[in-house]
């Protein structure tokens, strides 16, 4: 079933409205959802008000006033702000008053302060204003009687001051549904609690409970529950007695046994078992008790985007609030999507934000990955049979994360310790950084592509014997970016204390069948092993695949140094290819290889921007050469640190 | 002195930063900010996982295997998602794995359960895998001791999700600003209380704790204090000992005796008096006991605009939150701005959506107007010496209001109380609806500009003796938009009960004198007013300019027909012209004039929103006629309403 056949079956069966009304202080409704429309119990002004410092007359009185025709008008009196104004201003008499003051009676017009000459009890009218002038006419603004906010209005900080305005000191807001929220799994644990092995900690419990306040209902986290058909029976009994609205994930893929489903059937009725979109087909949505139960995904990020799709349009109608889309905000594709065809994708995305607008990079992230929830700013989705989304597409999105959280820099490339430095400084001067570890090759074409506004990279190139600088002309980013220079760092072998196993160069690794923890491929690291490696078959005469295969371990990439480290230092591989500092920082041996160059690939139409100016000043300082070689060992910063190589 | 530097003078003294560190509960945490930097403290995923329902297998064992020559293995156990795991896979051997299921020793890879046949305790293998094959390996996802999320962040749903994958139950925020919010004013009553002449309620303690609430932070309503330096002096001393940072209003313009500015002169020290800004020159910004005091200036919509360029950053720094722009985005100027030159101006815009983009229409409103909080959702600030902004420009603006709650449909024109009707049936369908009263010949010119779907018109044309068609070619807006048939409306005089003055014509109004209730220019009223009064003019052989003159209150202007009805009903005006169901309304008398048409313009490009579809569509249903008709007295539907007249 589609998305829109699911809602349409859903809102049918379940005519989601508002779930009662309460009278609230207005200081407490902002967020809330006015439950009436609002029409003003007064006139604003309440009375006719001078706009302007100066002299309320009638009109008649000066008419043909100018500087060589003085009026002279007797003042009989001066009203500020806030008096009562009950003066009488008869014929050829004048009144001082302030802006806002209410009109003494008789008067018609303000003379500005400006065209009033004072002396004594006497005013010289030094021009004529036409009837009405500077005066503010009762109800002009708003008059009795006009609905002034219609019901379903969501209210912001304007809406609570306009309420002000009318006198309301309290206001009637619709009840905010209540919300149960449950995760299904025998793999589940509660954040808090030890962690069993082959267990993970429950996420969606807390980012559906979150997203549920977001949107103003009141979430009730019930906690874990094994896939067990009497225990999830028993549950979502009980929440359907005690909330408005039950939403679960996990327990309900077939591979799972489909435990949420099969409750669901015998519980109540089961409205749609399956949807047509990717992530997200598993989704379950039901009636209970009158309730609708919606079972969501398990893998985080599948929730979140099945909660945008289904959840949120029920919780709003739930709430009172009329939004035809949620949040859509609008990008340009930067680069192609090629959607699995006959259902709908749900591609995330994450932002940047560029001159000529949004640009959504589609992350390419593995499902179920804690670090998609980490990156996914909004999600786009395909339409059922489209082939293709073509690169520089506007489409529409629907956002995950708030806009004016978006980062000031994004970087993508490879991975660096002395980077997190200079990242740590951005920081601190108050910029929002965001760096996506995806090895050197992934800074080029995420600089070239317009996505990153600059990414390190250390790709050797053995033709030239140089770091980076060919692969500008190699990668076509020539146009597009310039190459800074960074610092030198020291690769080597990463062993266990003692290097027990006595590696000192990838023969050794082969020959031993040491356990290896590898670096994904396009990391400037992976090229220095595939080069090693290389090296080793051509020295005893045999195949770089045949070597692969040879090495326990070859094939599990992780993403940076520290992993790289992490996993010698837990025992999970005997040996990895990695910087001297990661080692240290875990107490794990190094085995020098050589030293090579990281520098940084900068876009040319970022170099205006005050974020990256910061960066590259800060490259330059002393106190970037001293806090890297002080902390970090293996890390030398040469003296043009910050030029332009290229 | 400008914002830039005003804010610079500001932080340099204050200094603004965290005011300390709070432990809560995860659950609480959404919309607070990371006071910390946060590192893993496991692997994700904490083992190597099952990434498929399938058979863990060593890839050496079933090296070389196809549908032609399978390859059969020992099934020894099997593992669900969340089981311990403990089996040892040997050579030749197996174990059923779930999706998410931990690796059981021994074995590196899955063969999907596409590519296994079970027989008994034996499996066949039909498809040969690469080693790692559908493994996500320990820590692959985020590794243990990589800073997943930095301080200051702000923890939305997502982020809350990631600090539950670590298993973290409480995490560290900064401590929410206490704000202490002030208002100023011997004409401010709050709201609640019964209101004397001459006063006004009080608007900006409302919106400005609402605004300062929605940045996270927590405002305290201190309430209204009158132009009186002691009692100012004394709640702004107090509220320096207990509040982190205090925002007054009003009180601050020279006219009024700025008595902010002298008491804060007293209690410390003025870093600002005065802003290069238009509305906002008022704002003071002093330091009194260490803590910052912003003095906004009264009129609510200029405080709200000062409070987003001075106190947001301000209240962000103190958050702990890095935003260097606040909520900025794109939108299209709609028209062309002249600023007043010398200073900063800020226009206040309402966006609608379209097509190319965010359309921003510059509000002519009055400063001070309650009118222009509820339209304004965003504003333009012009550089100080800029001379125009061009229509069709892209600038960037300061949201004042969420972008998700921007209406679906956008009407200008002319007010009518049965267009009422259709904008209410539009909100039970869920629309939200936004109709600003400006009069017919607005409608013509927003409809135009493509600000508007669409207008409400009654321009009656001497010329062609036919209502609106013909001015579908004076205003230029034949290519750009159609006419819709509407329904015809009974214009007439309203008066008071018993039509005491006997007014008959607008003969009887200039003979008498009697106070009139004007209707703004541009409106189909007042184009009939000025026409009645250019026949009178004729027939007493007078200037229309004299007999203006002679008719009090002709220069006060209302926008609507209800406001027009309410200065009768409550005496400050004894005539006005007006339709029918006006005067219904308040039980005025009624004395007729004639029947008008009032139409529809309709964009164009907008005929195919659903929201004009079902506007169109409800318009020719028989309930909006049966509704108009027994609701409103003076309105007659005919049969080919909705109809395409041009």
């Amino acid at each position: 079933m589609s998305v829109e056949e699911a809602l349409k079956t859903l809102f049918e069966a379940v005519k989601p409205a508002p779930l009662g009304v309460e009278e609230v202080p207005l200081l407490e409704a902002l967020g809330r959802v006015l439950a009436e429309d609002v029409a003003s119990p007064l006139d604003i002004p309440p009375f006719d008000r001078a706009a302007m410092d100066g002299y309320a007359v009638r009109a008649e009185d000066v008419e043909g006033a100018d500087e060589w025709n003085p009026i002279t008008l007797k003042v009989v009196g001066s009203v500020e702000a806030g008096d009562e104004a009950n003066i009488w201003v008869g014929r050829g008499e004048a009144v001082e008053v302030a802006t806002g003051a209410a009109m003494p009676m008789g008067a018609d017009s303000v003379v500005k302060v400006e065209y009033i000459l004072r002396e004594g009890d006497k005013v010289k009218v030094l021009r004529a204003v036409p009837r009405g002038a500077h005066v503010y006419p009762t109800g002009s603004d708003i008059p009795l009687g006009e609905v002034v906010l219609h019901e379903g209005t969501p209210l912001g900080p304007a809406e609570i001051g306009v309420l002000a305005s009318l006198g309301l000191p309290k206001v009637r807001v619709y009840k905010a549904p209540d919300v149960a929220v449950i995760s299904v799994g025998n793999e589940l644990v509660m954040p808090g609690n030890p962690l069993p092995h082959g267990k993970v900690y429950d996420v969606n419990s807390y980012s559906i409970a979150g997203a549920v306040a977001r949107l103003g209902c009141r979430p009730k986290v019930l906690g874990v529950y094994p896939d067990d058909p009497a225990a999830i029976r028993r549950v979502i009994a009980e929440a359907c007695r005690n909330f408005d609205v039950v939403i679960t994930s996990g327990g309900t893929s077939a591979g799972r046994g489909d435990y949420v489903y099969r409750v669901l059937g015998e519980l109540g009725e089961v409205l749609v078992h399956g949807l047509k979109i990717k992530p997200g087909k598993p989704t379950v949505i039901a009636i209970v008790n009158g309730k609708p139960v919606i079972g969501l995904p398990g893998y985080p990020l599948s929730a979140m985007m099945a909660f945008e799709l289904i959840c949120r349009p029920l919780l709003e109608a739930y709430s009172g609030l009329k939004r035809k889309e949620g949040r859509v905000i609008e990008a340009r594709l930067a680069s192609r999507v090629i959607p699995e065809k006959g259902r709908v994708n749900l591609i995330p995305v994450c932002l940047r934000v560029k001159k000529e607008g949004l640009l959504a990079y589609p992350l390419r992230v593995k499902s179920g990955a804690i670090e998609a929830l980490l990156l996914a700013d909004a999600f786009l989705e395909t339409s059922e049979n489209e082939q293709y989304v073509e690169r520089g597409e506007v489409r529409k999105l629907r956002l995950l994360k708030a806009l004016e959280d978006l980062p000031d820099i994004t970087g993508i490339g490879s991975h660096c310790m002395a980077l997190e430095i200079v990242l740590g400084h951005l920081r601190k001067l108050g910029y929002k950084t965001r760096y996506i570890a995806k090895g050197s090759t992934a800074a080029f074409t995420s600089v070239r592509d317009g996505v990153a506004n600059f990414g390190g990279t250390h790709l050797y190139d053995p033709a030239s014997k140089e770091y980076n600088v060919s692969f500008m002309e190699i990668m076509g980013v020539r146009d597009k970016a310039v190459l800074v220079k960074g610092y030198m760092r020291e690769q080597g072998f990463i062993v266990r204390p003692g290097n027990p196993l006595e590696i000192r160069s990838f023969l050794d690794i082969v020959e031993k069948r040491a356990r290896f923890i590898n670096r994904t491929k396009g990391s400037g690291t992976r090229a220095l092993i595939d080069e090693l490696l290389k090296k080793v078959a051509k020295e005893i005469g045999d195949t770089v695949d045949h070597l692969e295969g040879l090495i326990p371990g070859f094939n599990v990439e992780v993403k940076t140094h520290t992993a790289v480290a992490a996993a010698v230092k837990n025992g999970r591989a005997d040996v990895g290819v990695g910087i001297r500092a990661a080692a240290a920082i875990y107490g794990l041996d190094f085995v020098p290889i050589g030293w090579e160059r990281y520098d940084f690939l900068v876009e040319k139409e970022s170099l205006e921007l005050p974020v990256v100016k910061d960066f590259i000043a800060y490259l330059k300082s002393e106190d970037f050469k001293r806090l890297v070689e002080e902390r970090l060992p293996g890390y030398k910063v040469p003296s043009d640190v910050g030029a332009v190589l290229s």
